[in-house]
């Protein structure tokens, strides 16, 4: 498996991931007033597509999410240099991404976001929504499930734009890219640093949590 | 494995899905007026949280329920010890999980619910549900298929939310959490008694016909 | 396996399969006046309850219709006196199943459904869905894909629901059940007999497009 | 396999998908005023009967889609003579579901649509959605995953939907079929030959992203 073809799934995924983020929230927003409809279009439609591309990606790369390449940097799943090219292409796929979104829906390439995503309780919601994901991935991957991880991670997903207050951004990559469309799912650029800390916080949390539930990784079946 | 890893993983799982109940009950109250969407936004969110938990935490333990792990101890599948500490584990989850939700959306750690929820037609809901819940999980138990739990809890619960009048708790650990925020998906204490009570009937009288409809376990493929 | 077993499987499969068709469209109806809104509940709930009693309950027995039922019958899937005491039990449980909504719902046990369900283009569609109904399972039967019956008539009927403009009723025991609630889900009884008609003329002419896509049974992998 | 067999199966496929594109566009313009609900029906019904189709047609044929089956005949899946026969039977199987659908609903048998969809961003979103659909299809092929092809089809189109803003047509068949009904889902003609072109470029790219992320077909499992 050459570390290109790998990088390019990262940048392929994420873009597409982000594409149905931010497009899905554009689209969603003409359509309807209701806010509760938006947003479970925006929850669904994200849910669906993670279904999709994991289960397509996944034999080649499929993090999508530079917290989640991290762990497998711990675990030794992948190198460092594997690691580093990977969240490259994550940052530079949800870029595209976004710009993709933007385009597709007759909006100018780049527009930075204006929303504003404070307050300690949507802090604590972005630990938390990303200490549920690597737990659901990592205990997925060492309990040799890894066929389904994409309906885990479609499920946990769709769930936790709801549980959270934050609507779960969960991945920094995502959460950088969405600083580029300034529509439904945007954040503005002074949010992002505190939201990439806690899902730091929550990804290193979730690390302790899953050598402690599943010591001993399986083989897959 | 050891009795503490089952039972946090139990921990975890019950919280994550108390959390989902009740959070994504704030969240859709607080962006929709329509109470049928708001309903769909907790059923779907439920049933997708579900979906995941089971397919990560199965291979640790993930009754999340005290009547299932009742059940479990009545097969023979679990000790006594390991049930009781799986159900305390439970409710300690739950309640952590309502909490983590009120947090989450910027309330008060703990308010006491005051939504009444009466009237014998519930009572014979929640014994509809819990029973069908009961029969889902250790059909496919003793057939065999394992590995499709997680599916066929989700869709049932999806499903139940609307089918039931009571919404379905269907779980004595998620109910008694769900006394501790007053929010869409709150239940008056006074409220609690006869639902847990109409639970373990349910979950007694599913015993009884998973004994008949299915006589001899299958080992799982 | 005994008869006594399958049959009552049909019964519990059917009961909460009606449960849900008619408890669904009772509680949808009372939390919002969006009628798109009502269907869409109505069909996900009816789609989501598909996937958890199959899954569940097909080890034992889980045809839930007489179309099917049939269609077992004529393929030598089960003799003539199981297919007659399964139908029995269908029809036993949709009746049921429709009961218990009703007292779920703390409406009387049975009412008669008031909603004429007539004209030609409703009985083409009542056609259409069930031919497309027993060629989604016997074709999953026949090439082996006996594991994903529950996700593809989940799907389907979630589907079809919408496809149809009868909301593909497909199910004499479930049309039958349905004349004994006079809410969003009844039917007159009126209008019965020619949706039963058009559910086995649908069910006969996929029986020959199934020996024509599917000549030669597969085993199950 | 016999060539007739194939055929049949990806012109009932395609009818079954475009009678659910239309009729469910139909229904849920009847139903609700909300265009944000009546598109999330339209791609809810979408994605589940395209789980449906898939699971049960694939072990005959199930591309439903010219674009797709050209994909086939360039990697050397099928023959020219099978891949003319297929996209016949996919064009006639596409017309043949929207009159289903038309007349399902009511209305005359054909009515020519009258919705203009144009605009170089709605060009952009055929070309992204009908590659991501081709890589998504033959990632999994390539890999080995043609068992999960069902889920991971339903869920990005369900997602296509709503992240491009021409509503994911990324079908040549559906697109033409789509022409014959002047409803929800319709077409006006002058808007279809850039829309198919869009396709097959979007196609063809998806070709390179696959040979380069998927160098070495792997066995099914």
């Amino acid at each position: 498996m050459t570390l290109t073809r790998t990088a390019l799934a990262e940048l392929v995924g994420t873009a597409f991931l982000v594409a149905t983020v931010v497009g899905s929230g554009v689209m969603a927003t003409r359509l309807t007033d209701d806010v509760g409809l938006q947003l479970l279009i925006n929850s669904t439609a994200t849910g669906a597509v993670l279904v999709a591309l994991i289960l397509a990606l996944q034999p080649v790369s499929a993090a999508f999410n530079p917290v989640v390449t991290l762990v497998e940097l711990v675990l030794g799943l992948v190198g460092a240099r594997a690691a580093a090219c990977h969240i490259a292409a994550q940052l530079g796929g949800g870029v595209l991404g976004a710009v993709l979104a933007n385009l597709m829906f007759d909006l100018d390439a780049v527009t930075i976001a204006s929303t504003q995503r404070d307050g300690s309780h949507l802090l604590i919601a972005e630990v938390v929504a990303t200490l549920g994901l690597v737990v659901i991935i990592f205990g997925s991957v060492r309990s040799g499930r890894t066929e389904t991880i994409a309906f885990a991670v479609g499920g946990y997903i769709a769930a936790a734009y709801w549980f959270t207050s934050s609507t779960s951004f969960a991945n920094p990559a995502v959460t950088l890219a969405r600083m580029f469309s300034d529509t439904f799912a945007g954040i503005a650029p002074a949010s992002v640093p505190l939201f990439v800390l806690m899902q730091l916080i929550g990804g290193a949390l979730a690390l302790g949590l899953v050598h402690f539930l599943y010591p001993t990784p399986q083989e897959s079946t």
